[in-house]
């Protein structure tokens, strides 16, 4: 399988990459003139790309027409996740990625352990742990980790979405029939330490639905990997 | 929800619970006489206990007549999982368990990294995090990580299955299809290497049937968890 590299910069029949990729394209991978590589715009389009010069910062490509990426799921998954205790919002953001997510937003919570701190440079962090994710799993999309938000202002982005699925302790509806006809859905799952009943309320009377995850009590990392595989595998995208 | 703790030392109306757990129990949950705690028998029964005594070595209960475990699924799943590098598997052991896996059992193919090394110690290991994570989740039974196989050797396995589910990279027949009627489940995966051809034929040869999880390519820590929680939601075990 040719090696995949994500760059924007693409028009007019050629393409060029920049930095970090560039240099492991050169220099770790030792390409040579007329190597080919698949680009991937980002956007979910692919270009084979062919190489014709190597300049001191970047490589430059004629590409074939664009084709669609078929690793990008029929479903716009977002994951919205309680943020949990250093290195496991990583670890999340990483299996949602590689699950077809489209983007990630952790928020903080009335039993989070986490408290804001620093998010600018983590929030870069987590965009570098995710683009290094779809790179890896062959995604036709760059998606993205939002800053984090507060739990209170998450009805205000539901609009986004024609489907809120929460899943809560306790459980409610089967996710089967929960997402049946569904195209844009936000997936909300807790940190460590859970939802407080009035943030349960508050993301219910904001149109949230609850849905059950099974009688097993599932961990903060293990609830999103799970919600997402499943949603996945009931529409048809995780075969 | 009151705390849960395994002990196989249940008859006749009273049960003890002895070493780490009764420690445990006595000094850092400080309980009192005549606190209630849910007894599990590691085989889906389940009771509640009221402590009667504090004894040295062990706590006294009085338990009420068992009723089954509702946290077991459905089927009964076994993950067979190329041996990853350390650390690795015993996510992939906890998330397993978690899911509602019985069993766990790691296997050395030709790609792997790992070699075998102190596999009675690691193996025991293995099944202290397994423990741990059937009481944390709730599982009605103690799920065992068997001591690792060579691929090879897994053929010989398939007769107490009634399903093989093989998941191979470029994929095969939807999960959704393969699981329909399912009792008794095998699941194999892959470490981080992959399958080499010809091992991927011996196990189709020997009835495993290949599975696709969709066009992104997963971890080999992510593909367990996936496609147990996907095998969890086409049962309905994850509602």
């Amino acid at each position: 399988m040719p090696h995949r590299y994500f760059t924007t910069d693409i028009a007019g029949g050629t393409a060029r990459l920049w930095g970090q990729d560039a240099h492991h394209l050169a220099h770790v991978m030792r390409a040579k003139l007329g190597e080919e590589v698949v680009l991937c715009d980002g956007r979910a389009l692919e270009y084979t790309g062919r190489i014709t010069r190597f300049e001191k910062d970047c490589i430059c490509f004629s590409v074939s027409p664009g084709y669609p990426s078929a690793a990008e799921p029929s479903i716009q998954a977002s994951l919205f996740v309680g943020y949990p205790k250093q290195g496991k919002l990583e670890v999340i953001i990483q299996k949602a990625v590689e699950l077809g997510a489209v983007s990630v937003t952790p928020f903080f919570s009335r039993y989070c352990v986490a408290a804001p701190k620093k998010e600018e440079e983590k929030n870069a962090r987590y965009n570098r742990v995710a683009a290094e994710a779809a790179g890896q799993c062959g995604r036709g999309i760059l998606p993205r980790v939002e800053p984090p938000l507060k739990l209170a202002d998450l009805p205000a982005r539901f609009g986004d979405f024609d489907r809120v699925l929460f899943f809560y302790e306790g459980g409610g509806a089967p996710l089967r029939q929960a997402v049946q006809g569904a195209g844009r859905v936000a997936l909300i799952t807790g940190s460590e330490g859970g939802f407080a009943p009035e943030e349960a309320e508050l993301l219910q009377n904001a149109g949230a639905r609850v849905i059950g995850l099974g009688p097993r009590i599932l961990r903060c990392e293990t609830a999103p990997t799970a919600a997402l595989a499943a949603l996945m595998a009931f529409t048809g995208n995780l075969e």
